[in-house]
């Protein structure tokens, strides 16, 4: 057994115990209800970061929830790693769909993880992949064996956007120089099959509302007679793709970046079962845009979808009204070639278009993010690779991935460096979803395989 | 004064007094959580009843909520009229609009009622206007003029649409016989324009359910892959109605009474100002079925509006999720000649129809009823003009309300009588909305009319 096993075998038991504590903070900063227990989880954190061997912690103000900052510098000739991550999470709704209560985390063995794994919100995302790093850093300044330089930039917004990095990269570009950043916030294929995540889509995500008459009506009194903001809403939503779920607002597809057959034909060979897909989803058929693959649709192509809606009466039974307003929440997942602001901007100057005279519509932007791909010819995609060989004893496929990190677009542009998306979790993790988890596999192999990226990466470097 | 000026006049403030005892009570059947309030609400009206003068007064169970009933029969020979109202109230959501407390009843003077309204949930639909018959048949007793024999049909299950009232009907068919049946549950057009409404539109409510994939998903990982419940629903209401605001259900229109360029010129008589329709909505424009004015569209035509509609997420700031579930409640109104179980039936059928393969619906109806017209040379309806003049010095306008009493068309078929449909509510009361409120001067004047009613009825009887 090599030193990192048998330290993470030794104190495995203080690990799990020490991310539960973190995991029990709700830390939601989608709502104001959950401010002090944002705030506290960053302090926790910083004990956390102090306490593995970092010889300088700060919990920093910013516009909004404060970043916790961590570091070891042992040579300003070495390089110098920074670690990215979040300790905020996603709201738990619907909480009644949780089997356990979602702050209150508890191991479970599960069909994938049959030795267990840690169900919590924000147990995979982002709190359980964010402390394999503190933990695998721990190891290496124990065993002696810490090759480089190492930063920790938490945040506590991601799951809002991001809005105050922007300010804090570039408020403190210097503190935060570094070599490569080091990020665990996406997913693998399967716990025998590692993949390191290459592409992110960018983000642009929407409040639409519609506002009809200046109070709720009687349905059967004004029904027929004056615009339903519901009724509107829904037809402005329904224009926003055609027939084969193309997006139809205007100039939105004209910088995305198409793929050739070539790499198409690369990316079909990736292990993929539909019927597997369909029946985990309990469908009946897949949907999506046509003349795409599945694996197409989610990864390589920009999309639309409503994230909420609502209006009018959603109690038990029947109420006749016709609301003064309806609601939606919407998003899109753009590519490579599509910048967020500008299709923030197609989109809301489309919906104001096709609205009729007879509703007034605001749109308001929630926040956006770039998207990003990772060369994989860089020594920090090699150096990765090299890690996950080491210790999965496969090669990792890379992959493109459908989701977003919005700020690995903005640490290139502001810090010029690239990222390495090193996720452990995996896709039935059920990230911002009920019954979130984080395989205890996946939580001690992602300890076991960081220090080696740091040795690989340090090597290559020099 | 007349007798009934001056008995009005001498017990006003308790008959506002015992209004606002009814008013308290949240008798809202559409929600679960208020079951004893309408309980209670139930027997509180019975003693009311009894207390008014009814021989004879029970509180009789039904499959739902009782129905409260009571009579005076002082001679077989002479005719019987039958008061139906409800003592059921709409939900009062959304409660923060509401600028006093929804079941604290409060006298407030507005632009309208200068002379002062009760604002409550209830105060005019119906709770209200129903107490106005009680304190007229009050009147009648003391004032030994009572010319006919009364009984009251006090439903509880109005606004869920009446569940039992035709169990009840059937049940107790003899006990109910009667020869015309009064009730005020409608509006007319001013305080110096009284009216009575001829016809009423029916009613058809139903509720889809879009189900897609098993459970919530991240909309970066599965976005543009799987069928969002939300998308789906948005297109399906869009499909309910094409670009000139025409049902498109197949066979919707196809019994649609029509009515002739002679009696659209008639309807076309009545007051009315687009301009000021529009101004207190706050609408720039009104929105209808392409061809029929304001006044038809919300009275002669069958119409379709979404009441609710929810899924996803719905709290505040940004949740990037693909929901499983998405819900709408959508009604529709309809005309002689419509049945509103084909309705719903033709709907049902529709909606899975035009429903992709990628998701499952789920389509139920809540409630029906039928439309009504009542003709204008009955004696009922000679009575009741009659009495209007008697009290307001002017004839009543005959009306087609865009509203449905569904249990009309029941009480037609059941009974064998024609509902008069004498309404002292006004447009502006805001009934189903937040701020609901009933004029004063419309509360007395009902009590002041609803005896002239009996007498002109009875002398035109024999």
């Amino acid at each position: 057994m090599n030193n990192a096993k048998q330290y993470i075998e030794n104190h495995k038991d203080r690990f799990l115990s020490e991310l539960f504590t973190i995991l029990k903070h709700p830390s939601i900063s989608a709502d104001t209800a959950f401010t002090q227990d944002v705030l506290d989880t960053a302090e926790l954190i910083k004990k956390n970061l102090s306490d593995a061997g970092c010889d300088a912690t700060e919990v920093f103000d910013t516009p909004g929830y404060p970043v916790v900052y961590g570091e070891k510098i042992i040579d300003p000739n070495l390089p110098t790693v920074l670690v990215y991550g979040h300790y905020d999470v996603q709201p738990a709704d619907p909480i009644h769909l949780w089997n356990s209560p979602p702050f209150e985390p508890i191991i479970l063995p599960t069909d994938t993880h049959p030795d267990g794994a840690i169900f919590a919100r924000g147990a995979s995302d982002d709190k359980g992949q964010m402390f394999m790093h503190i933990k695998a850093f721990e190891f290496m300044v124990q065993n002696e064996s810490l090759p480089c330089n190492v930063k920790f930039m938490i945040e506590g917004e991601e799951e809002i956007g991001s809005p105050s990095l922007e300010w804090f990269v570039k408020e403190y570009k210097d503190k935060l120089k570094n070599d490569i950043i080091l990020i665990s916030d996406t997913g693998m294929i399967s716990n025998s099959q590692p993949s390191i995540t290459t592409g992110l889509r960018g983000l642009s995500y929407m409040e639409v509302t519609v506002t009809g008459p200046n109070r709720d009506l009687h349905s059967g009194l004004y029904g027929g007679a004056v615009a339903n903001p519901i009724n509107i809403l829904s037809q402005l939503i329904s224009k926003l793709q055609d027939e084969n779920n193309k997006i139809t607002i205007p100039g939105f597809y004209n910088n995305v970046e198409e793929l050739s057959m070539e790499e198409r034909a690369e990316m079909a060979k990736a292990p993929f079962s539909i019927d597997d897909y369909k029946n985990a989803l309990e469908i009946t058929d897949v949907h999506g845009e046509k003349g795409y693959s599945t694996n197409e649709r989610n990864s390589i192509r920009p999309t639309l979808d409503v994230n909420g809606i609502w209006g009018g009466y959603t109690g038990e039974g029947a109420k006749t009204v016709i609301p003064s307003k309806a609601h939606a929440k919407i998003s899109m997942r753009l590519v490579p070639g599509q910048n967020h602001e500008e299709i923030s901007e197609l989109f809301a100057q489309y919906i104001k278009k096709i609205a009729p005279q007879s509703v007034k519509v605001d749109v308001t932007s929630h926040h956006g993010g770039h998207p990003y791909v990772t060369p994989i010819d860089s020594i920090g995609y090699q150096a990765a690779k090299k890690a996950y060989q080491a210790t999965f004893s496969t090669s990792p496929i890379p992959q493109r991935s459908g989701g977003s990190i919005p700020i690995v677009a903005l640490f290139e542009n502001e810090l010029k460096s690239k990222s390495i998306l090193m996720g452990f979790g995996l896709d039935s993790d059920a990230i911002h979803s009920p019954n979130e988890h984080f395989g205890v596999f996946n939580f001690l192999k992602g300890i076991e395989t960081i220090p080696l990226f740091y040795k690989y990466y340090t090597e290559l470097s020099l």
